[in-house]
């Protein structure tokens, strides 16, 4: 199913019912498929796999965050930029802000995972220290990761400042990623 | 490593060096998308996924082999016409080349799980067997089989005809699908 619907993403990116100018369509191809790619999610994918059999500091697993989960969020957010031609040195509050929130989904995560509701999460809980994975709660301590969070956030929301009240939506967005339950 | 070829092809063909006009990118893929997704490999793969708890007839095990490895064979005939320059109705006989080699190499597949070397073949044979799968081999017997598979590659070799020695690359490749070892 996931093979199916990642070359039906490629399918729409490439139609000319997405955009009628080419460029804006070739565009949006490239940054999915580098975001999804061996340097973006599937890229995290691989070093989640060796993870089981290592030791990750903070930073290598941020790196493997910002690369599973953070580059398909950042590329979101980067084709709407380019639906809505921003041209590429136009984006980098955007960029700052999908980073921020991607990192921010993931420490949330983490949480979720160790102290969520099993059925409001709709998945099984309790799994990363089951496998003894390195994970933001294991590394910075529940509160600790919390506060992480909440702070990314307001960086997240800083960053959408210049955009004024064009950008409420993903100022929500970045809410919703550290207060969701699933 | 699947998924991160599967968005490596895609980034290849979006890029200005593959091809400097942005339809043509634009259409390798589009071509490549639909021959990869639901309506092409991830389709077959769940055709297949389902032969292990049916029993397909000789049209549904066409069907799911059209689908599972002919498409992405006649997506690399398809993208060799695209940069040609070949117009869409102009492609008649390529893809009717394309249709029976596909065909052809997967019957060659079946062939070979049953009577194959496995030490050439690199993989283990007599699966498709063990897991109770209809083939080409079950449906038609062995000589059936092959006499099918020579009869396809004849044909695929009458549609190269109008192309002359231009074809001559793709004649070989028609005679490898069934004389292959691996």
């Amino acid at each position: 199913a996931g093979d199916a619907l990642h070359a039906l993403a490629f399918e729409i990116l490439a139609s000319p019912q997405t955009h009628p100018d080419p460029f804006v369509r070739g565009e949006l191809v490239s940054t999915l498929a580098l975001a999804s790619g061996p340097e973006g999610m599937a890229g995290g994918q691989m070093m989640d796999i060796e993870a089981e059999n290592a030791t990750f500091d903070l930073q290598t697993v941020m790196r493997l965050q910002a690369l599973k989960t953070g580059a398909l969020i950042a590329a979101s957010v980067e084709m709407g930029a380019i639906l809505g031609h921003i041209p590429s040195e136009g984006r980098t509050h955007l960029r700052g802000y999908a980073r921020d929130i991607g990192l921010a989904f993931q420490i949330a995560d983490d949480i979720l995972d160790v102290q969520g509701d099993p059925a409001k999460a709709g998945k099984r809980l309790g799994k990363d220290q089951a496998e003894g994975k390195a994970t933001f709660v294991s590394l910075l301590g529940l509160d600790g990761a919390k506060t992480r969070a909440t702070e990314l956030i307001a960086q997240a929301e800083a960053s959408l400042a210049p955009y004024g009240a064009k950008a409420a939506t993903l100022k929500e967005a970045a809410r919703f990623v550290i207060a969701r339950e699933s």
